[in-house]
């Protein structure tokens, strides 16, 4: 009689499998659209605020988009000095979609920070001062060990912290855009977490390494959209709407910049104007307008979140 | 002959040295303000502003300050986010008096930072999360040898983002009040740099150790005013205005602490009222205003530097 039952359940649990291994390769057809739950050809959409922590003014420009249900999503800048402020913010209020950007570079010149990790630990990360590097030349060469543990120490103290983030990004595309080692290196901690990354199949063409290195069980999302210099500040409304207008099926994750174009934020970013005070907040009007709802209802767009998504990966 | 030279010039020295002794002796006899050419019992006063860098808002708010001439020292906080805006200002008018605001706390909730030295070098200054210690209480035991290390990491850092300060201070009294041994950090590293540290006569009642560390060439200036949270609001100026009509002679320094009550500052400090962002609009206020600049005038009070201070001592 054991006998007979441990063949049944060996028997039962092959079949287990074999269902599970079918759900899979299902699964792996589906369009991202279809494992949230929609119809395959739904316009799925993440509007995604960047660069949270950085200051109080996109700190608290973020928190007001947020609050109006149209930006749902948002990354946080670990190592910057308002970090300790949405972090409480988001311990808070966890059913909010935080992820983590994770930083290596200060890029402004009034105004900078450094790693999280000890200085001397991650020597190819730092500048003469002790900052993170200004920009990456020909002439840094950042170690992507140092990278790595630069990238679990922001995440641990995120968690210890209170934050429980839902997705890892990259701030200014640095761990995407610089060589399969550094990204290596990103989906290496982001799979030591559970946590997915922000990659979609537009960056595949321009760095190959991207596709070859993600796994079967990592979330590509379909498409992104941000705004760049070239647009001219009258133009903000209009980018947006046609990028809006023209949406593919799938999922798109606009990335966006936040904050009041007020006395810090003017300082902050003064010695340029991209990505600066005024830009933020041209994006800040633009997203919690009621064009942009209107946009959103009219074009028959829903909005999902990387919560969602990590959750429906995981099933 | 050369014997004959020989002795003369041993007689010599023998005179200069003893002249020079004796300019000593009496030089010690004399009164700061005589010391800095002025009659024995002038009434001197530094306006000195704390925590420059801390933020834009304080920042901004001390260079208009500054720019008025009745604001005519500060001190500047390294570990602080905004650094570098107030080092490159600093470079740019090296005439102003500066010194460093030695940092061992970081005092706030909402916006925090952490050591200029390597993390694990300095591990009895950092909380759990990285950042200096919210506060000192009896159960945290600062190392000495820590507090030493961060304190010239700090100076080092100064010195190549282009400052050359006039003097040290300590953020929070932390270095004066907190026993010997970290005082005698303090002053070891003050003597490597040749750099006077902020030491008043009115603290050595309570502190004797103070008088029994220093040594025969630090500057120790007569008294000290600053505010306290026991002053309420509506009697800041009136405060300020006793203190000036009762001012003793020799040197008083006036520690102040100036910013603009804005979004930053506001929610930088707005767990508590002390030094917040209103306390600190109160100070720009009163001493960039005409009541103050008449006082002086009225009561016969002139303003010092601790660049002069440094320099008539260095003699």
């Amino acid at each position: 009689m054991p006998m007979n039952r441990n063949r049944i359940s060996v028997l039962l649990l092959i079949c287990l499998a074999g269902a599970l291994l079918d759900a899979h390769a299902q699964d792996a057809g589906k369009s991202l659209p279809e494992r949230l739950g929609f119809p395959r050809d739904t316009k799925l959409l993440i509007i995604h605020a960047d660069d949270v922590g950085m200051s109080h003014s996109v700190n608290a420009a973020t928190i007001k988009g947020l609050d109006t249900g149209l930006v749902n999503s948002a990354s946080i800048m670990v190592p910057c000095p308002w970090f300790p402020e949405i972090a409480d913010y988001a311990k808070a209020h966890p059913e909010i979609d935080f992820g983590l950007h994770l930083t290596l570079t200060s890029e402004r010149v009034y105004y900078r920070w450094g790693p999280v990790a000890s200085r001397d630990k991650v020597p190819s990360l730092v500048d003469k001062n002790g900052y993170f590097h200004h920009d990456w030349s020909r002439d840094t060469h950042i170690d992507p060990k140092d990278a790595e543990l630069e990238l679990r120490e922001q995440i641990d103290r995120a968690y210890a912290m209170g934050i429980h983030p839902s997705h890892l990004d990259s701030h200014q595309y640095r761990l995407i855009v610089n060589g399969k080692e550094l990204f290596e290196a990103f989906l290496r901690v982001a799979h030591a977490y559970r946590l997915p990354v922000f990659v979609t199949r537009d960056w595949f063409a321009e760095h190959p390494y991207l596709e070859s290195t993600l796994g079967p069980d990592d979330i590509v999302i379909d498409h992104t959209v941000t705004i760049d210099p070239a647009v001219p500040p009258e133009k903000w409304a209009e980018f947006y709407r046609t990028a809006i207008k023209n949406l593919q099926p799938g999922v798109t994750e606009f990335v966006i910049h936040l904050a009041f174009d007020n006395d810090e934020m003017k300082a902050a970013t003064r010695e340029r104007d991209t990505w600066g005070s005024a830009w933020r907040q041209r994006d800040f009007d633009f997203f919690t307008g009621q064009e942009f709802r209107l946009l959103l209802q009219e074009q028959n767009i829903k909005l999902v979140t990387w919560r969602q998504l990590g959750g429906a990966v995981k099933q």
